[in-house]
């Protein structure tokens, strides 16, 4: 059984999390960690567990005395918040999955720029994976530090390198619009995502200048093997969970829709969780699930290409992705303990 | 292995069932079989079964066909559309689980009062068995016709039958207050279930004379061994599932709230699937799950007790409870397949 | 012209007050006075103001000095907060109309008991009249200080005051289940208000003891000239505006639902905001107005009764009746700036 | 007074445009006509006129026997079922303001084509304008025949034109992205459309190839002077109303964003119902009202320029933008009866 420990329990994606791992038959859940919550039982914070999970939440700064039970530690804390635990947990010989953005960026410069952050742990970033698992399965297998990809760059990477792999596309033309339900916000306390300020209306956010920019913007870099900027905008939805992008490109020339289906299938070929759908992808039909669907359309008049995915931002956005790239870390089947059936209505 | 077909698949009922059976692990499902998407794809309704689920769904005419090929019928279509084909299930040995209400009531001069339709299948009532899987289990072991119950009686009967066994209430002062999700409407094409027409609004509907309300009375007037009349209100939550109820009654003498808690918790003592928490139950705690939630509250100034109760209605309101019905006739552990921690946000 | 201050303006029943009067024909609305938001422009918390009120709020403790330049003040704050304001406006000879609880309960001890807080208004308790505009409206007509009725109290006591009026029911059976939609709880910054938090789920809160229980009492008892103790539910819908009351009792004779109808018809046979309709209410009918709709239900089995109330919590149960009591104040039509018709969808 | 019939007024836009004109100070609404409602009352079909309008729907038949007694004729029919109604009207001396698509197109190959529909009134197309209020005003006011603009070419139109008549973008370059409230998909009866179909979910749809693609095109294309293509997407949001446009091009040349923003504020100068605004826009604060927001933000790492408009599709997209049209025709104030303050929450 692999022991685990989890920082960050009582957000949003640290319950769903919590609840994959407690349900996952190769882990054994030692404790349950919360910045806000800690000493409470984590059922009083998230109701659905009454009767399942009715262990008080450690205090965070607990954790260091805790290392020692555990064999993993996922830490879902906002930026910044675990540079010390992180860099303490690998001393004592943890693996870690960090599900927030401290390493994602190579470049800690970059960090700083978009996050206004001092990176605390750039000696770490050389070595830290970038788990998108799909793509980096490779590396992710031997690392001891995986940086689990955010949620809008999950779908928008999963959507675009297929593009880029084979050179279809005007990489200077790339737009990402993106839409994300409530809980991308957060279970923070704040009149901006109160029922009633968000129900019933839709808005962008981010000024044109949202910290996954940069984050999307390295992974297809790397891929196209050139340097790629791109616009990236993301829409709040009166909706609990669910991530849709539309990521708009030139094609370099014309070619078939049919053509461009047939490289989305080859390249995801044996890819459980990536489906490749004729119909335009919609959040409800991967709410709970791992799956990333896939859809594409041209429009011949402008010589666009639209790739539209879907995710639910809580799972392969966040908490199952990292379920996932701990299984290829521990050499377990990939969909081990995140096999679910997307859940609808 | 139990070898199922299901009737009603494209229901959203028969949809839950169908994820529910096809993740059980003593189950191999047949066929699924569909009034409306007769000869189409079961993932072409329900996207979130793309490449999970990509078989045909049969015509509802051609299940005749196959009853040698199953061991158990599920079926979820509207009252008085199954008669003939379960008749002819039980003839050939296969057991039925009846989601629809044609079973439930074990005077068919009831059933044809308040549905309005010729009972066609009297003979089965005496045998039927209603499907209140924790009240009724014994008999539920041994039977081969499941009338598995309503999901406004399964959340009703479940809060209120402790304080009649007990013999705590007047039994002509019960009121149910209950609101539930759309989802409890079905799926046909209708205005009055439009987006537009439901959504950010609360409306009370069955003018007081709702089909549920002899079902609860039933099951009631059977316990406290005595017949009860009850007034049974039903509402619709601009929400996708749950139900909740408010069951007021008044208290036969003084009793303070810890006794009470202690009658139920005794009486749910080693029930899995039942919670009896001290915090007001809410819809989002028991969502994708088998779990009934009941909270209790008196109000000492009026001498009223007030039991709520919390249930998935597409789950312990109607597929998980029929799940949990079959584990029963098969001696399986009640909870195979149905397992599932309450998914939230 | 009516020279009007509003102290509270930036929470939801302010808002929708700012609004009204600000469209009043009769009003010059000389200030917005806010708690959170003083000095920065009402548009900037209600982006709907914008080009429309681009004025700065001012600070709470300003209001003092701008006495003198109104006629009529509407608090709209948290209970407790206005008692000093409140004395100082009415010595000045400035009307007040009160949104808060202050002033509702007659009985000071009543008031402390439930809200725990001292009264430090006293003395003007019994120069109050309590503002439920077609029950009470000779006594407001000639008042200074104007307690406007809360949401439940004013959808509750419109709905059952006809029954106690001809004593056709039993006064020791009345419940009152009713659902409110989440502006209702206010724009504090909560976790338990967060988009997440609230949608696609249900539930009751108060736990049997919320502080609008002994206001309907006051009112009931009142009009009924006899003690009322009663049970009173609320719950909490994911819905931005909205009250839906049942209200059920014990009818103390057989009574036909017709002559029922004829009694409720004639007793607001002239008010222009209650219409008695056949059909059970829906909130989204009543929304963004000042009516309030009301449909009536007998349970001939068990001869209960059930009168269904539905008003806009932020109008009829807020801002929209205390413009309506304003007018009745100043010998205007009543329906002068509120004549709103209901919008939908 | 104005005398107006509505043909299609128990649709969703048809039922705003009949409250706006049943408050317009200078109308006498003189018949409203519905297809599948004719003889029921109006208030049945939408219970928020209860006591307001208790006329009855006159069949649409019938409408040819009434064009006497009406000045004008409203029509808010799907695309292609009023043909012969509008040229009968105007033959009569009736004016017609048609909310449909049938003559916003100038070229009846175009519309054939994108519709699917044989257009069986060309010869009117060349006296028809296209009503966009605020970039048409002068050639409506002589004209007898209106094309009421599309909501998402009135969100899109008023957003880009600005830039194109500056010849600030790269017209090669134009990418739409829209999201809409489900009102926009109308009121009949679909499975798509239930409450549980949209609710908590958000998808694109049209497939690169809306109907509105077109109209927007012909717009821009007539203000820039050359020939537009452009890519359009729709999407569907779980909310009751409002338009979101995301208008994507790439500008000529580097430019600050206050030089934008000043052009903007220039052209739409003495516009009462255009709001240019610092912040993003918002659906909220436009719901109910006449207004479009616009907000406008620069990537200047990619040179991109993105402007942002909010509507609600059913006032500025539908209803009131046909109102402002009826009163630049008749040389009302053009604020006549559509004066409404945005409504939040």
């Amino acid at each position: 059984m692999i022991r685990v420990g989890i920082i960050g329990a009582t957000g949003y994606a640290g319950e769903v999390l919590t609840w994959l791992l407690n349900n996952h038959p190769n882990v054994n859940l030692v404790f349950l960690a919360s910045h806000s919550y800690g000493n409470s039982p984590f059922s009083s914070t998230y109701g659905n567990f009454t009767n399942i999970i009715e262990d008080l939440c450690i205090d965070t700064v607990k954790v260091y005395d805790n290392l020692d039970n555990i064999d993993i530690l996922f830490t879902a804390l906002p930026s910044g918040k675990t540079f010390s635990i992180v860099k303490k947990a690998l001393e004592n010989g943890v693996k870690v999955i960090d599900l927030g953005a401290d390493y994602r960026l190579k470049s800690y410069e970059t960090y700083e720029e978009w996050y206004n952050i001092t990176h605390q742990g750039k000696e770490l970033l050389k070595n830290a994976v970038y788990g998108l698992s799909e793509i980096y399965r490779e590396k992710i297998k031997t690392s001891n530090l995986i940086a689990n990809p955010g949620c809008y760059p999950t779908a928008s990477s999963l959507a675009l390198i297929p593009l880029l792999k084979h050179k279809l596309i005007d990489t200077n033309s790339i737009i990402i619009d993106a839409k994300s339900g409530v809980s991308g916000a957060g279970r923070k306390a704040s009149t901006n995502n109160l029922f009633i300020e968000c129900n019933d209306s839709i808005k962008a956010y981010g000024d044109a200048h949202h910290r996954h920019t940069p984050e999307i913007e390295q992974t297809l870099s790397c891929e196209a093997n050139e340097n790629i900027l791109l616009t990236f905008t993301p829409h709040l939805v009166p909706m609990n969970r669910g991530i849709l992008c539309a990521c708009y490109s030139n094609l370099d020339k014309k070619i078939k829709l049919e053509e461009i289906y047939n490289i989305y299938k080859e390249f995801y070929n044996n890819e459980l969780f990536i489906r490749i759908i004729d119909k335009l992808p919609e959040t409800r039909w991967v709410k709970n699930s791992n799956y990333c669907d896939i859809g594409i359309r041209i429009d011949q008049r402008t010589n666009k290409i639209i790739v539209f995915s879907a995710i639910d931002n809580l799972m392969k956005g966040a908490a199952s992705q990292a379920v996932q790239n701990m299984n290829i870390m521990y050499g377990l089947p990939e969909q081990t303990g995140i096999n679910l059936t997307p859940m609808f209505p």
